[in-house]
């Protein structure tokens, strides 16, 4: 079958071109009995418009990028479901680009995509994103970017973000009401502001319930989790009283579990674990997991509607703001006395 | 800052658009020298070429797109990292849509992705697609489909699978040989090619092991997961002799676990349980399930990588083809009888 375009409807209908294209617009250079003429036309073809051709006269391309940084992840693919939902209720489609928290690999998407494929981005930033040049650029080239989670807040933009801080000082506070006494900190890349301020959320419970502070039980995970497996490993061996371990993100829930598990640790009766995660999964772990769940899906849906808003008001600078969306501390077994039966 | 275009370039050296174009190009009409001036100013300005431009020229959009059926499973999770992978070696985007199940979406979808936006698509189809000439018509107006997983038989393309059949009945004589003698089947849509697939292993090992079918056991699943519960509930109290579960796709995995809490049979000791499954927490589940893991990523890649192949090559019709990768049985607690300490 031959595509239907603009030519071949001149043609059937003796119409010019040009013709067309206006009555297919609404123009009012066209007569109404003429637009009818084509619109019925157009509809027995089955005519639809071309994106690229629309895109060449109103320079839109209804399609926003979505950049993730790894995808072994419940929280990513949550954040996707509510963005996707909002992209299509508005008409819009969705790209998706992983960076695979390569800072290169980011900073390539983002020049890319400031040639008119997207008219935005939501993202959160690599581990490894040290400089923001990229990020300003962009924007400053009208191809707005509305950060989630990982955000920048060098950059004037939105930011959404979960109340990484107190929910950080309530779960660190949770596990010392519970027994701890020396909290092993897993902690993300410093140049995250998740990570600072989960830090600080830590280290405020700490200072609040007078536990010394001591860095040697702060470990920097890194993008390997071999490296990481084997550095948390390290830790507990060096520090046989580490009583409690704090995930600051999600992946290293099940790290944890399975260290323990090698070095015969018994979770909760030796260590207290709990975690950043969103894994459907927690409830039915061995032990339930604690878990820090944040609403993943409304920051992507959020992220999606402010990038929205702005994109309808023409013209304008996009607000530098802060939405805050509060997580949750799901207590489970991992991080809670056991009881005896 | 301005966006750099043709006629700024144009303006700034004192060259026609059409020879700036045609330079970028790499066009024989225009010398070596000029050539050299004008992509050094490209350069210089970062001019970046405009994607809509370069498709109004080429009529290729660089762009593919993934429809997935629901996002709350870590099996289609492994399958966008494996076809991003893909399209992003190839320098295409990827364009993501969920249907949510819903047939008259997927339709909908399908109809407007034949506009241009896609050069082609790759897809599972919902539980509830029961016609498919909306899928016939893409292929007809030449945006070719790669299904994967839930896959049409009926349309010529290529079909990326598992070997449903024989994993499917290599499962079930599992849990034959662990004790089995009465096995509950959670199916879905009988639409679906994998369902009847997978019946088919289960009913076939069944045959082997003179087990004579009660078809009350096997139970037809809907997208409401609450229905579900409520059907494996019932079917458990109607028919205490069951002895083993067998969930057809992941999201029952979790749900039997559920039941089986609420109903107090104890796993493995009192039903023994196994799912198709590609959980990353399969392993720390209490008990640890036992699965039937897919290559989720490698499906993804392959009907990436099969689709450029097919767009490569230029007017040419996409093979029909099947394509099977093996799963693998994973066996873990759920399934087996549980040693004494």
């Amino acid at each position: 079958m031959a595509k239907v375009d603009l030519k071949m409807m001149a043609a059937q209908l003796g119409f010019s071109v040009s013709t067309i294209s206006k009555a297919l617009r609404d123009s009012h250079e066209i007569g109404e009995k003429t637009k009818q003429i084509i619109l019925d036309k157009a509809r027995e073809l089955g005519y639809r418009p071309n994106p690229y051709a629309s895109y060449m006269r109103h320079q839109k391309s209804k399609t926003i990028a979505l950049i993730l940084p790894e995808m072994n992840n419940s929280f990513f693919l949550q954040v996707i479901n509510g963005a996707e939902s909002i992209a299509r209720e508005k008409d819009y489609h969705l790209l998706i680009y992983i960076t695979h928290e390569d800072a290169e690999q980011e900073k390539n998407m983002i020049e890319h995509l400031q040639n008119g494929r997207v008219d935005g981005i939501i993202m959160a930033i690599t581990l490894n994103t040290k400089s923001y040049d990229h990020l300003e650029r962009c924007i400053d080239n009208e191809v707005p970017i509305v950060f989630f989670d990982r955000v920048c807040h060098e950059i004037e933009t939105v930011k959404i973000v979960t109340d990484d801080f107190a929910s950080a000082f309530t779960a660190t506070e949770h596990l010392i009401q519970n027994g701890c006494k020396s909290i092993g900190y897993l902690s993300v890349s410093d140049n995250l502001s998740i990570a600072t301020k989960r830090m600080s959320g830590y280290l405020e419970a700490l200072h609040k319930y007078d536990i010394p502070l001591d860095e040697s039980k702060i470990i920097h995970c890194v993008s390997d989790q071999n490296e990481n497996y084997q550095m948390l490993k390290d830790l507990l061996i060096k520090n046989p009283d580490i009583d409690g371990i704090f995930g600051s993100v999600e992946r290293f829930a099940l790290l944890a579990y399975d260290v323990c598990k090698e070095l015969k640790k018994r979770i909760p009766e030796d260590v207290k674990v709990l975690c950043y995660s969103n894994l459907p999964a927690a409830d039915f772990l061995s032990p339930k997991l604690t878990t820090i769940h944040q609403p993943a899906s409304e920051m992507g849906a959020m992220a999606a509607a402010t990038l929205f808003k702005h994109l309808d008001k023409k013209r304008s600078t996009i607000t530098n703001e802060n939405i805050v969306i509060k997580s949750t501390l799901m207590i489970r077994e991992s991080s809670t006395v056991r009881k005896e039966i």
